[in-house]
């Protein structure tokens, strides 16, 4: 089934130990999009300024991402800069150029009505809301926040987790939302908020996924599951993993028939297949260019470096 | 077959959110100790003062452990004071009381020689280098060190990291060792340093695997490993956790006739198993009371909550 995904399609200047770009194109809806568009049909609602150029579109048009809703409005796009040199796992925001995003108000295209999964990527849970409001038929809601909008906009976002079938945010997110440092007790406190699932991802540790008892019947389970990630000896750009994740773990969930406790296991792991191709290169070079191929070597690898049975390497 | 572990045998006073114990029986070796008797026969290396009586040593012998290679000095035992109420995940150093730890010089029973199995708990290089060279034809040797060994005694603990098949270490150790921060970097570095394999433990992510071309020739790997730890609600007391996991993954390596991929992952995730009951309960108080029964159906869920594979839970 087709994604619908609302979030912010931006430029960003980044710089890490592997060196310096400037202006590639990003934001969450960009990666997520890229990484869901190797599973399923993905269509975005986003807003660009003049400096989205026809050459960025293909880069979407190009993977077979429908960009109908992305609205081309006067001024800039937004604008991010961060850098990696400090630290590698969380960037450090040397500016944020909001632009056109600013007064983004997010439209669904009648196109886009029948798509059956919708994930709203991290912006104003406002606009979160307004969009799951227009969407009340979707079989699967998933969505992202960040600590902007934990901290500063509570309330709001406080509604929009009572609308999701899946909360991903990772380790930081989960224990802040909570205001509890262990993990289980602050999953469950996050539980009780809405999310009948909640995954948190742990970057270079993997991820893990909780279930409540409201969580899908087939999926419902009484332990957490825990996905790893890549060893990785060089990361170029962490920027947009944790979308990427989300993207490979809800378009696989998307393209597969039937939700069962296997498919959403194996979900995860592509999840931390696409965010280990989306940080081997800047910006979404390497997301733009990986191969179905690789995909499913690094999805063997992923079970090679986790599971009991070793079958060889 | 029979493991000899030469380290600390120690009481402790420790404070964590869960309330607060004193003179409780500790020490790496103690552990270490308790965890590995559940897979096979250990034998113990240490020095105990006068505080040290029956009813702690027979907390070692209940299991079935050799104490005859503890020796009983003058003076009082080795005393570490340590808070977790800050933070769960690394402890507080208050107070450390070597007392007779400080003149310990190991000696190695007659009957302890035919060991085939060597674990070198956390001590003074120069004694960790003493003891292995008095066993020189022990089948396997594995060690532990910690930061403070890193940074003021990097000469004498190199020699010892050339004789090691197995070095066990956490994130930060490793890093430090290494000097680098990029784990798999990192573990690169270390096994050019000597052991020919590395396991990284990452405490509530779990543990990671690095192997090197001198690795065991069965175990010998391209890729990395990674086995999960368990997510729990409530962590009473971290202390011995690591050793605890030491001793869950070379017991059961050592109780095994042959030395193949999956009896070393399988090690791996008995480790982690061990390390979970450990920190349930203050001091040893978990480790003496486990069941083998007990042990089975944690590392079923080991599998469960990692695993593709969804057996129902």
């Amino acid at each position: 089934m087709s994604i619908l995904v609302v979030g912010s399609v931006a430029f960003d200047n980044i710089e890490s130990p592997s060196g310096t770009v400037e202006n590639c194109l990003g934001g969450a809806a960009t990666h997520f999009s890229l990484a869901a568009s190797y599973f399923t049909d993905v269509r975005v609602i986003g807003v660009v300024g003049k400096d989205f150029t026809p050459e960025h579109e293909a880069v979407l048009t190009g993977r077979g991402i429908d960009t109908r809703g992305i609205e081309h409005a006067d001024g800039l796009s937004f604008h991010w800069t961060g850098s990696y040199v400090k630290n590698l796992n969380e960037a450090q925001t040397l500016g944020t150029d909001l632009n056109v995003f600013q007064a983004f108000d997010p439209k669904i295209p009648e196109a886009y009505k029948d798509s059956g999964f919708l994930f709203l990527a991290n912006i104003d849970p406002v606009l979160q809301a307004r969009v799951r409001s227009q969407m009340p038929s979707v079989r699967m809601v998933c969505g992202d926040t960040m600590n902007y909008w934990i901290a500063d906009h509570a309330a709001n976002l406080a509604k929009v987790l009572r609308e999701l079938d899946v909360l991903l945010i990772n380790d930081s997110e989960a224990r802040m939302l909570a205001g509890e440092s262990n993990l289980v007790v602050a999953a469950n406190k996050v539980l009780a908020m809405g999310p009948k699932t909640l995954i948190v991802k742990h970057g270079e540790y993997g991820a893990t996924a909780f279930f409540s008892d409201r969580s899908f019947p087939d999926v419902r389970a009484t332990h957490p599951f825990r996905a790893p990630a890549l060893p990785l000896a060089e990361v170029v750009d962490p920027t947009g993993a944790g979308d990427s994740f989300a993207g490979g773990f809800y378009g696989y969930l998307a393209s597969q028939p039937e939700l069962t406790p296997a498919v959403f296991r194996t979900a995860m792991f592509y999840g931390g297949v696409m965010g280990s191709f989306a940080v081997e290169r800047f910006g979404t070079e390497r997301l733009q260019n990986v191969s179905r191929e690789e995909i499913e070597e690094r999805f063997r690898l992923f079970k090679e470096i986790s599971h009991l049975e070793y079958s060889g390497a």
